[in-house]
């Protein structure tokens, strides 16, 4: 594995040699419905991003690479800002974890297992389905959430799988967000591959074994921030994530995104203990110089327990920090207009 | 994109280079346990194996390449075998589909929407969880029949992720099935990737972007089917796939793989149409010439519905014709014994 001469991309040259999704537009029509109704409302509203892109390698694809990511943080920290008072426009690699459902997985928590056949009061009607007594409270809690959320309009969500429709949609929606001005708060929690291949370069069909190995070659997806700050939503108020394995890397990988693209946060976690801790890196507010940046460390217990009596999720400490960092920018920044 | 000169594993030096999963022998005991409950019982046993395998690029891992494969053959072929009286070992993908919560995937039919909260019949009672009715005699069908699958003990399931956990459990189980000699059947419906990065070449951490493009080179799978007949479980009934975009290439690579591996049948779908027909690819019982190899192709109506009102699914047919030939098979070949 090595890397070779850049053949560089720039947002611009992306986005004007690579074809869009063909749902992008409906896709739009619905978030464009969804962004009146909020400010209709005067709702904040947050931008969750979650869960890997693929990369593929076929145009008929059988073959591509991935980004690890169930869409744990992303799903969890979704339900937080509902609670939170904020509208959630929900962004997720298709089949990654979802609020709500997140709690039963098929493979973990099978929802088949919480559910038993009893036979009817009256021998000749229908089986009984119930849900097993010591199931009851906890699917009680997490299914009024859900239907309260989508009910209420508040929760809308959108679907990716490869890393072009991320960048399409991720474009697109932001520049319908913009109208929200400083309302607006972007979480990409979304493991986003770094790496693509250009539409040009694909295979049309399966790329055939038998014949040696395998060489791919990769290009750098743009950095898409630079336009998001700049370009795409000025004023929104943005959160990336930077996920490394090389605690030594971390930091300085963060500071360094803060400086490039300024936007507010960069949010680091290491793969290994990203249940108990991250680390917030941001310019230290107020302050004159670009450069002076500083880190925060956030941790939970690793056995902690919240006061639902459920294990404690560290992405409940990290909605709370940020919904209250969002407001106080806001209100340091409306001065100002 | 393109191919380079052979690096060849044989499976001999494979498994002599590279590490078994950690949960291997943990797993190989619940097959024994298992195993040795069906051969009290006399069932016939089928190993279904499902969804794709990945190729992780780092010891660490944050990127993997991937064979698209949603499981649905596998999960769905599964319950028609258990129906037919088999006993199922199912080894899928982790998060893959499975038999019977399939039909309840989180993002097209999610659970959450198939229940309802109602007020109790007493008003200081607790809140009712109740099925939604028009949702009932599915619902009371799918859980009926899981409910019978795991009391009964006949499907017992396996987890792997990438192609070496893959290749591991495949020889582990096909060793420990063939003590029930030709009572079992093989149906490799898994997406298993041609290529793959020896451990030694693993990068211990995230592979950095910003220094260009990304340049990966795989080496090949070793061709496991051989010493599976040769050696593994001469007796069995096995029966691979064979999935392709370009529909020219089909039936000569099934024909190819009948030839060079001497097993039992192999099972041909293109990507576009896997849903409504396949090709049976295998040699004709009986003639004396190993080359003389038949296909017979298996179609149903995309609009067709089965007995009980649902949208028919060709696996239902594919299972019938293989449970047919298996006996078939068994009964001219247990004269010689």
């Amino acid at each position: 594995m090595a890397t070779s001469d850049p053949s560089q991309f720039s947002a611009e040259s992306y986005f004007a040699t690579q074809p869009p999704p063909s749902t992008l537009e409906q896709d739009i029509a619905g978030v464009r419905t969804f962004v009146a109704q909020q400010r209709e409302l005067g709702k904040k509203v947050v931008l969750v991003t979650s869960g890997g892109t693929t990369v593929p390698l076929e145009l008929n694809v059988v073959r591509f690479l991935d980004n690890f990511s169930a869409g744990t943080r992303g799903a969890t920290s979704a339900e937080y800002f509902l609670k939170a008072g904020y509208a959630v426009l929900f962004m997720h690699r298709q089949f990654s974890l979802q609020p709500f459902s997140r709690h039963y997985s098929h493979s973990t928590n099978p929802f088949l297992d919480l559910l038993e056949i009893e036979p009817p009061a009256v021998a000749t009607d229908p089986l009984n389905i119930t849900v097993t007594p010591s199931k009851r409270p906890e699917l009680l809690e997490v299914l009024t959430s859900y239907k309260e959320a989508h009910q209420s309009g508040l929760l809308h969500t959108l679907t990716f799988v490869t890393v072009n429709d991320y960048l399409w949609l991720l474009r697109a929606v932001s520049q319908e967000l913009s109208v929200l001005g400083r309302g607006v708060l972007y979480y990409l929690a979304a493991a986003v591959s770094d790496f693509f291949l250009p539409r040009q370069k694909l295979s049309e069909h399966k790329i055939q074994s038998g014949k040696g190995s395998l060489l791919i070659e990769m290009d750098q997806v743009p950095k898409i921030l630079k336009p998001m700050v700049d370009e795409w939503t000025p004023d929104g108020y943005i959160v990336s994530f930077k996920l490394e394995t090389d605690p030594a890397l971390l930091i300085p990988k963060a500071r360094a995104a803060i400086e490039r693209y300024g936007h507010q946060i960069v949010i680091g976690n290491d793969l290994h203990t990203r249940k108990y801790e991250v680390v917030f890196v941001s310019r230290v507010p107020g302050s004159p110089d670009v450069h002076d940046i500083s880190n925060s460390w956030l941790r939970i217990d690793p056995h902690a327990i919240d006061d639902r009596g459920h294990p404690k999720e560290i992405e409940e400490d990290i909605v709370a920090e940020l919904v209250s960092r969002h407001q106080a920018w806001i209100d340091a920044t409306s001065g100002g207009t």
